[in-house]
């Protein structure tokens, strides 16, 4: 284990039986909060992130994946694409269906968000069943752009989302 | 008018009755899909966080106020913390009431987000008629900090948002 790796587990709080009885929420808030290993964890997905090669575009899922998206295309000389819930987008957009760990919802993103053959990474904050990132990826394939990976600051083995992800590759800077 | 003022003024896209008739929505969808725009407005608005002094932390107002936040708190070195709309913080909160330039809702933050007397920069896209912003300083003041002030990308001066935030004060990289 690393020193990066005991920072996570000491700021990232488990939150049992919550949005639902069952679910254990991984709250991120406590990690995001302290200066320091907020800078640490940003410089370990930035170093992940080059290893998916050239990207032209990150793509941010709404509402936590705002958070690191564009912090990690600033530092990579990307542009940031956000994918958004329903009624939020104020142009014509491309969107998809997919179900959650628990519910079921939509994505948007402008139909101008990306040039097509463009090299686009997906980032969230945590991998679970993976629906919502290939909801992602779906997009960016809809608007012509290449899938380069996908990246996320916590990845829960458990529930598959890697192998959800395998045709594009996720990774990860924590998993559990 | 600087570089930047034309850059933000070619790359921020006017939306006209939306997401309500009589409404002018301002898309930065454009502007952050740019790798070089996006980089020169977040130096801008460096330059300007680091007008009000030390700041402990960054609070970014969901969603967009996410895009923004960590990647100044990263470069001011501070913590970021999410403010956010009811139903997504699964810890004990403080919250608040107030108006938008199209409706009304809460905010909320968690209880040990910010330790008692640290300095506080509120951040967000867009400064309409300051509603949101105010409750993010309310929220802000409830939990024993200072805010050192607010900072936002677009400032809509007509709709007298600054005017409600004089008491702590707003910087603005484009005012319209």
């Amino acid at each position: 284990m690393t020193d990066l790796d005991a920072t996570i587990d000491r700021l990232v709080r488990q939150i049992p039986d919550w949005p639902e009885p069952g679910v254990t929420f991984r709250d991120i808030t406590p990690l995001l909060a302290d200066a320091e290993a907020l800078a640490a964890v940003v410089d370990g997905l930035v170093d992940l992130a080059e290893g998916f090669g050239p990207v032209d575009a990150v793509l941010g899922i709404e509402a936590r994946g705002f958070i690191f998206g564009p912090a990690i295309a600033l530092r990579i000389g990307a542009g940031f694409v956000p994918v958004r819930k329903p009624g939020k987008l104020p142009s014509a957009s491309h969107s998809t269906s997919y179900d959650l760990e628990y519910g079921s919802a939509s994505l948007h993103m402008h139909l101008d968000a990306i040039v097509s053959g463009s090299r686009v990474l997906v980032v969230d904050d945590i991998l679970a069943t993976g629906g919502t990132m290939a909801a992602a990826t779906d997009l960016v394939t809809q608007a012509g752009g290449v899938v380069a990976g996908n990246l996320v600051l916590i990845e829960i083995s458990e529930l598959g989302g890697a192998e959800r992800l395998a045709p594009t590759g996720c990774a990860a800077l924590r998993t559990y």
